[in-house]
This record gives structure tokens, C-alpha cells and sequence, in this order.
């Protein structure tokens, strides 16, 4: 019973009394309930792995997104977790494809470039121009690390890596985040949001 | 005693045990103190008034930003509230004027273009390009409206009505807010980063 409730109270935002909780639920449970927990876990454990095309976390290799025929595959997306994939795709407007970096440039931590998918991801484009003809070349990668210092390192690193013929390099725009108030925001959203100001097309 | 607990307890974020606080506290402080509050008060409502040319709040008229001559008068930005102007204020970066118009197009509450500070933005463009030697005419309105449906709606109605040769009309980016991480992000908020994605310099 300890040994559960130490487990429990590792998962991210579980408390020793959140564990405890789980670890009672289960004692009383039917034991089916315990078994099939149990069997999930391991399950998901032996079949995850990353995807050999994206690194996205994936039970099938490549995984959907990769190879769904209706993605762009001329499109990558960038991000650094697999996380993010869920976040973009919840918003049922990106088409493209990804590449998981699993994490972003930190010189402080010790994380290089050697550390991250980044290697595989200036090689997919550029065997992507090479010709084979069932592949689209890819014509654009869009940068989607996170508006952190160190995201902002990160895509600064890749956008000089991936510089070059038939490939451009965007990056997700900053700005005012939609329903907030001006009030609330701080100054760096503020200015990010006066510096990249666009015309109105009206 | 209790009208007082009544007046406190009308100000924003003042409850009736706050304003029960700072009444008693009232009546303990020394006698100047309660008096400088109060005068404060008066003083403020006496000599606070608008800009007669940008609509800001003021002391006198023009306002001290109106009135500075290092400010760029042929840049206005166009926000709702004087207090989002010491919002743009606080980031240091922008040198323009600026066109307070107190409020935003509401239809459901009946809030229409009559109501808000808009027919003097319109006349104030027009006006600077009718080459008073004094003035520098107005080359760019920055809409700086909130950006939720009703400050989308607002700014959508004021760049029609800007309309017009020798001014452009421009509006502050969305997208990602600095700071933050893509999976904090709404929906929304991706979408616009993405449909605003620009190329890298790299």
C-alpha cells in the first residue's frame, strides 16, 4: 500500500493526500478496475515510442499525423513537446506536419543542439528537396517553440540551420493573446504586440 | 460613520469589511490625514478633465503628452480607456499620440458610434492633412483596441471609416503573448499565431 501511494504521488499535480485518496479508491474498487489500470499502464509503456519521422509520441511508426494522406507533408510545424502537438491540433487549423524537438536549447541546463531532434529535422528537409518523387519538397517550416527566452533561442538557432534554397522559415506570431484586456497584459506583450503591428486590410 | 462605510464600499475591489477597515482606521488617523484624503479627492474631481485633442485624462488641456514636442504627432493610437494608455505607456517604446475614445462599439448595449470619441478621430485626421504649417499630418493610426469580439468589432469600423490617401491604418499583432507556453494557450490564441505567422530574418 505504501509502495502505490509513493507511485501515485509522483504523477504531476498529485499530493501525498491526493495519492492516498487514489491508493483507498483502489483498495476498494472491484478488481477488474485495478487489473485494467494496471494492464493500461504497462500497455500504453510497451507500445509507446517516438514516431521515426516526427518524434511525436505514437503507438504506430510513422504515426497518424505523418502518415495521413490528407496532411501537407510540404509544411512542418516545430515544437518542443509533444504536447504542443495537441494544443496546435486542437485548434483544427493546421494542416502540415510536425517535429517534436523533446525540449528547447538551455545553455544553462546544459541542453546543445546534440541534445535535441534537431539534427533529423535539417535532414528531413533537406532529403525532402533531393527528388524522391512519392515525397512533397518542403517549402516551409514554421518555428512553434514557445514565446520563452529560451524558445526564442531555439527557432533563432534552427531559422540559421535551415537557411537556405526553397525552404522558408516562419516563426507563430506574438502578440496580444484574442479576449484579453490591454490592462492586463505586461509590458513585453505589449511592445511585441506594437512591433508587430499589421496593417489593416479593410 | 455608516454613509462613509457606504462611499468606500462603492470603490472597486472594496468590500464592506475593507471599507468597515478603512473607515475605522480613518477615525484613529490624525485629523491632517483625513483631511488631505479628502482634499485629494476634491482636488482630483476640480481639476481632472479630458484632453480636448486626444480625449485622455488630464490636468490641463492639451494633455502633457498632446503637448510634448518630442512625442510624433504624425503617429496616433487609437485605445479605449485612459488607463490603457499608461498601459502602452508603461513599455517605454511607443513615441506617438495618442485617441482615447472612451468605450467600444457595443451594439447589444447600445453603444454606437455617436457615443464614443470617434467623429473628433475622424475630423483630427482629416484636419492634419489640411497642411496647417503647424501641424504634421497624421501618417499612421495605430488601432489599439482590445482584442476581443467587441475591440475587434470597433477597430473593423474605425479602419473603414479611416479610410483614406496619406494615412495608414495599422493594428496591434496577436499571437502569442511573451512568457508564456504554447500549452497554457487557448485555442483562439494558437489560431491567431499561426493565421499571423511571419518569415524569420534570420
Amino acid at each position: 500500500m505504501e509502495r502505490l501511494i509513493q507511485c501515485l504521488s509522483q504523477l504531476p499535480g498529485v499530493g501525498r493526500r491526493s495519492a492516498e485518496r487514489m491508493a483507498f479508491y483502489l483498495v476498494k474498487a472491484p478488481p477488474q478496475e485495478a487489473v485494467d489500470l494496471a494492464g493500461a499502464i504497462n500497455e500504453m509503456k510497451r507500445s509507446t515510442r517516438h514516431c521515426g519521422v516526427c518524434f511525436n509520441l505514437t503507438d504506430q511508426d510513422p504515426c497518424l499525423i505523418c502518415a495521413d494522406p490528407r496532411r501537407d507533408q510540404s509544411v512542418v510545424m516545430v515544437v518542443e513537446q509533444p504536447r504542443d502537438v495537441l494544443s496546435i491540433e486542437s485548434t483544427g487549423m493546421y494542416k502540415g506536419v510536425y517535429h517534436v524537438l523533446m525540449g528547447r536549447l538551455a545553455p544553462l541546463e546544459g541542453i546543445g543542439p546534440g541534445d535535441l531532434n534537431m539534427q533529423s529535422l535539417v535532414r528531413r528537409v533537406h532529403e525532402s528537396h533531393e527528388g524522391s518523387p512519392d515525397k512533397s519538397p518542403i517549402r516551409e517550416v514554421v518555428l512553434g517553440t514557445n514565446p520563452t527566452l529560451e524558445g526564442d533561442g531555439t527557432a533563432m538557432y534552427l531559422a540559421e540551420q535551415l537557411r537556405g534554397p526553397g525552404v522558408q522559415v516562419t516563426r507563430l506570431a506574438r502578440g496580444l493573446p484574442a479576449g484579453t484586456q490591454l490592462e492586463w497584459l505586461s509590458k513585453s506583450v505589449l511592445a511585441d504586440a506594437f512591433a508587430g503591428r499589421q496593417a489593416m486590410e479593410a
